[in-house]
């Protein structure tokens, strides 16, 4: 990984070989970015979707055994129990340009991955909901 | 829906049962939000889309019956008429990972959506355009 | 293609019938913009998308002959030998609904496209990287 810093965010990349979520929750517990949103683009190989199953409360889980442009990723960065959790779903095409997408739970950048992710100058924490069985941003009280 | 206001703009979460565009039309007017950009992840159900026909000058639309994990989701706000006016882009995916995706008119959130919304520091407007019958961003004359 | 300048960046609007990335790209030389992060939405034609092959190390490129809904459009632009450079991956979408993505090459606009631009407050460039044979970003030494 190597990445520039500016005045409201960073630009990121991430190399080849390297995992996404885990790097880039490394990245967000070492700069100290606790809330925060971002969008990549790049080249991705095994790619784990996930998919919320709302009557079992839990995400069904596929892998996917190509490698694949990383045509959309839209995430966001908040608090989980003062540690930064990264919630993040992504659309991914092959060389039929066929797209797939879902909860982006985990993926090996097959080529680069660019990121940009802009700090967000406010807290925004998760806290456990009952009845989806999430964690889900807490705003209220505001 | 609760929110959290930031400098440059909010992060909004809408509740399981929300309409989208309603919640979201109905919080610009409220916070007096005349021009920005949004992005959301979620998951979303009865989702309405469009996709528009040139030679009819009018768009299709189509339901989808099913419960939809929310992977792209861009959007822009701009005055129609004096009135905050949401245009909006998206892309779902269902329990088989394959997406779909186009104008997005309404749908309801079926677990959660998290929004992260810019305000831009300028009015743009839209004014009705005969060629194609739409309306379309005004931005000339600067 | 018009556009209204704020603090820091740009909306715009692409007429029916222009080029995208040439009219982008005309757009970043004209107005000195390095760096800096951009999506949009709107209706494409003609639209050429690839998908990069490792082994080849070199990208297919598939153009589509229809009219589509751009449903996801993700990029940035950087330097390239002194040269802003526009690097974006898009998503469409048919009357049918289903969508398709890639490396975005070129399209045309079919009836509008909306790009919300920010220009990022540091320079970031692109050099030669052997192993993928690509122009990637380059940003250590930070």
């Amino acid at each position: 990984m190597e990445f520039r810093q500016f005045e409201q965010g960073y630009g990121i990349r991430l190399h080849k070989g390297e995992a996404v979520t885990q790097s880039l929750q490394a990245f967000f517990r070492k700069h100290r970015i606790s809330t925060a949103t971002l969008w990549a683009i790049g080249a991705l190989e095994k790619v784990r979707l996930g998919y919320f199953d709302r009557q079992q409360k839990r995400y069904l889980e596929k892998e996917f055994p190509g490698v694949y442009e990383l045509v959309g990723f839209t995430g966001n960065v908040s608090l989980v129990d003062g540690e930064p959790f990264l919630h993040a779903h992504a659309v991914l095409a092959g060389p039929d340009y066929v797209t797939f997408g879902g909860h982006f739970f985990e993926a090996t950048v097959a080529v680069t991955m660019e990121v940009v992710l802009f700090t967000l100058p406010v807290t925004i924490q998760r806290k456990w909901d009952q009845e989806t069985g999430l964690k889900l941003w807490y705003l209220s009280g505001m």
